[in-house]
């Protein structure tokens, strides 16, 4: 099983990188969203969108076991989205990612914005080709996420911590959780943020422009 | 794939089918608690322990990719606790709940509760030998999570919509909600509850104690 597993992985890296070379070329930046189910990625994603949609070409590539709510949800923002169903799969991997993007057509330029199907666990181990995964995880989740599932949190370059607007309603202590991060990965960012309120998303918006800028020198 | 895949789970049924006999020699009540990362599972455990500790034995298998926290706070409520690590792996199976068994060598009669990895997909495929499933799902998460994976949905016999101490501060439609899980499973009980207010414990805890009756009279 270990070395079917490995084929499989390597065989998702060598599409992975395909998928990279073919984003280069069309100066797209790629990011790969990841949560549990529910920690707010489809609604972070709108808010980004109705906020950023003016300055950066944003398309959305949605991934899910079942329904296209989320892409309907994007679409109706007047954004291109795409769903992808993996059916009883746990994670996108990166021919599905190749396939949603030649479904996609981006712009030249455009920033594509992958949601994985909602899952802490399988997403972490497949590379789809993305410039960065990012960990998206709610304070209603609890402090000791990144302890128990390390291998998310060390693969993701940067983590948004969701719906800060109910800390006052949940038992969560905010150092304990950076402690736990940097426990498992001491680099990773933090970025509380509430995108039903709007508290910190400039952090956010500010690394997403970054990356834009840094993947057009690069 | 699709065949190693079948392979991997009518192997993973056979040992599940072992851990039955075996259970049901012992005359012992096992579940199977699923939800994702962060719904409640270890709190409605240690709740569940201290109301319930007097009338029913309960001994608890604690499913994680790392880390002994959920164990030592089961634990910690002077009930017999064994923990299972799962390193990358992503959902508890039926070979590794067989060894936690012996480990946690259950006394006749008792009730155990097994916890399984935070993941609301990849676990619905694995029969671990419980007598049900029991999906945890809190109203943090959002209305939709019945129809986006499925496969949790049809295979849980209960459902217990956790946090809802919460509702006041989130954005919840209850009968939404029911509706969902009304289109992927309409047999499957849901009940909502608090264990941190203590709000509809008693329709879990009547069903827990019905499950014991059924079980002892099967």
């Amino acid at each position: 099983m270990i070395r079917l597993e490995q084929q499989l992985l390597a065989g998702n890296q060598e599409l992975a990188e395909e998928n990279r070379a073919w984003l280069a070329q069309r100066d797209i930046l790629a990011l790969n969203l990841l949560s549990s189910p529910g920690a707010g990625k489809t609604t972070l994603l709108e808010r980004t969108i109705r906020d950023l949609g003016h300055d950066l070409t944003i398309q959305v590539i949605e991934g899910d076991q079942a329904t296209d709510r989320d892409a309907r949800r994007i679409a109706a923002l007047g954004c291109r989205a795409v769903q992808i169903n993996t059916g009883s799969g746990c994670h996108l991997d990166a021919g599905m990612v190749r396939r949603g993007l030649e479904r996609l057509d981006p712009s030249s330029g455009a920033v594509v914005l992958i949601e994985n199907v909602g899952n802490l666990v399988c997403p972490a181990l497949f590379d789809l080709g993305e410039q960065a995964k990012v960990v998206v995880c709610s304070v209603t989740k609890g402090e000791d996420k990144p302890i128990k599932y390390p291998h998310m949190f060390r693969a993701a370059s940067l983590l948004l911590l969701s719906k800060i607007d109910l800390l006052p309603h949940v038992d969560f202590n905010l150092d304990e959780f950076r402690g736990f991060v940097a426990e498992v990965n001491p680099r990773l960012p933090v970025m509380p943020l509430s995108a039903r309120g709007g508290e910190g998303l400039a952090a956010w918006y500010g690394w997403l422009h970054a990356q834009r800028t840094h993947e057009v020198r690069a």
